[in-house]
């Protein structure tokens, strides 16, 4: 990561913090500390000191808590902030390290604290400051993240070109008779191969009457000579995620399964046209809902239209029924109408978007039009 | 899994979460859920009822709570368990149904819930209820899970087996000159193969003077002429991880290489006699560090000397300084030390085994001995 985005992300932080009525921030939950100071393991504690710009203080660094096993990993990553090898556990040895520094009141995120965390933290600390310094807020640095910076934004393009080459890929190899399994190694080796440090979600590769279920991870199960295959993939690549599906069609497919792809493409389509900064979210999840409503599948159509992701697959906003988000240019959201009839079949056709001011730039540009292997 | 054994963990943790003072649990962390009920979707809540033995109550079932992705997936998986499909978030009703069941107490895990969340399930009850209904409590059903049954131990065996099978083959792959992605690639690509529907966590490939971070996760970078390659990977087998680590020399190596090598086997070694059912998980850490100790390599013993793994890859006890648990039959654990010279290398080797009455049985019986490729 560069220094000058993480300063930047960090001096936003700062800002939001101050506006929140707090002078620093523990920032614990790990893919906020990774966005905040570049730094990637698996263990530890930012503090983020945030005095108000009248102080007479001069502005402090962000100090890094994190163990042993992380010495020169963390120096290396963690550019332009202290970095503190705790011999206790980080989360202690950061609230100890608030307390000394005089912070009066230190915000932290209520959805990423636990109870027994923050019982940790009190304890840490001397007991006058118990019950006043640690502050709960909303998740403050999981709101900056919603708009993706540059950097940002080059790295889930990298992440989903990737996701693409390897669905075209794939293309080539899918053929009745081969496991669900043997069609997710291929595609997590030829993923690997080009770079990747993993797979943003387990594969989900549902073949046949399988297809019926939205989250069917790739199983023992063989391709049928005849039913949809519904490939649903993301790479990790540098720390970012991309997602995207398509359903394939092995052998002649029924009047009805025809009719319902037809109806699925034609709700995504709509969807991604309701796509723009301003849209509400739940418009977005309405504007698909409502072609599969005139469709007569809307019963079928069992998940909501799509989420945002970035350095995790499932951030906010959902793209979800009665959700009143408002898209801003410079999000990343998936619109994925699927509908799913057990017993029969299922089907789900998603791209992943880049918001802007005037509609979306699909990142995901793999064909959709009827495919029949 | 098979009803017999999900009935008697649910009954076990009837049986602890009544010792512990309350007439119902509700268990919200995804591991706890599956190992309780079966489930292994990404979306559940779960009410265990546990009434008094004396209750004029019939013994209630459990009910998962969870959304409209999972409503075949739910019914196929959570055997034994009512089954309702939320509209709302599965907390919420989840809530909403031990409200109107007349439960008086309910436990949670105070270490799985986050602030955000307890404030949630208070605001989705009745005013009257709010400050009594929910007791935080310390992880009961993860303390159940660190004794592993016998349907755990033979998918834990099998898991460790694939990981043995794995290391076996990648050694006729690994040559100067390939990346470790490479190496990585073709591991995982043969985990998936073998049926495994993951890696337990990001696989480390760490050669040359990578080898002295611990935690080197495979990169571009290319497998030296001369140097150490730490391998440590795990698969995700029906559900359960394995867990090894082995490193290999390529090349001659140095007098200083070849002393390190032993000496950290050896420390492996004496961890390895250390564990039994009675032992402490401080005493065990002790037994390995001590070694590296009179080798006068302790200072580079970064890290602690294992962890207990399962349905996750770091579960409790972990085998620490100054941890006092008692290791018990049934429980599985690592032991792994490790040296890591900054700008030098690094070297660790690691086994998972089963803590039994008299000792421990490995199993992960690679060779361990001197591999000069």
């Amino acid at each position: 990561m560069d220094r000058m985005s993480l300063n930047s992300r960090r001096k936003r932080a700062s800002h939001a913090a101050r506006a929140a009525g707090v002078d620093a921030l523990l920032v614990t939950n790990l893919p906020d500390v990774r966005w905040l100071c570049g730094f990637t393991g698996s263990s530890a504690a930012l503090v983020l000191p945030c005095p108000s710009p009248k102080s007479s203080r001069p502005p402090a660094r962000a100090v890094l808590f994190t163990d042993g096993r992380y010495i020169a990993q963390a120096h290396a990553e963690a550019v332009g902030t202290q970095v503190v090898i705790a011999t206790k556990p980080p989360l202690t040895e950061a609230c100890e390290w608030i307390a000394s520094a005089a912070i009066k009141r230190c915000g932290f995120d209520q959805t990423q604290t636990t109870v027994a965390a923050l019982a940790n933290m009190r304890k840490a600390v001397p007991a006058k400051l118990r019950h006043s310094l640690f502050v709960a807020l909303d998740p403050l640095v999981a709101g900056l993240r919603q708009i993706k910076d540059a950097d940002e934004i080059a790295k889930l393009r990298a992440a989903a070109a990737l996701g693409c080459k390897l669905f075209d890929r794939i293309l080539t190899f899918i053929q009745p008779g081969i496991t669900e399994m043997a069609v997710a190694a291929e595609l997590e080796h030829a993923a690997r191969l080009a770079g990747a440090e993993g797979m943003s979600f387990e594969t989900i590769i549902a073949s046949g009457e399988r297809s019926s279920r939205p989250h069917g991870h790739a199983t023992m199960a063989r391709l049928p000579r005849r039913g949809f295959v519904t490939l649903d993939f993301g790479v990790l690549l540098d720390g970012y995620c991309s997602d995207m599906t398509r359903t394939i069609h092995i052998g002649r497919a029924s009047a009805e399964e025809r009719n319902a792809y037809d109806a699925v493409l034609d709700a995504q389509e709509t969807g991604l046209a309701a796509v723009r900064a301003g849209a509400i979210t739940g418009d977005v999840d309405e504007a698909t809902r409502s072609v599969l409503r005139r469709a007569g599948l809307a019963q079928w159509f069992t998940h909501s239209t799509g989420h945002s992701l970035g350095l995790q697959i499932h951030e906010e906003p959902r793209l979800a029924a009665k959700r009143t988000e408002k898209l801003k240019a410079g999000m990343i959201v998936t619109i994925e109408p699927g509908i799913y009839m057990p017993g029969k079949f299922g089907l789900r056709i998603e791209d992943t978007v880049l918001v802007t001011r005037s509609g979306c730039e699909i990142l995901t540009p793999s064909p959709k039009a009827w495919i029949e292997l």
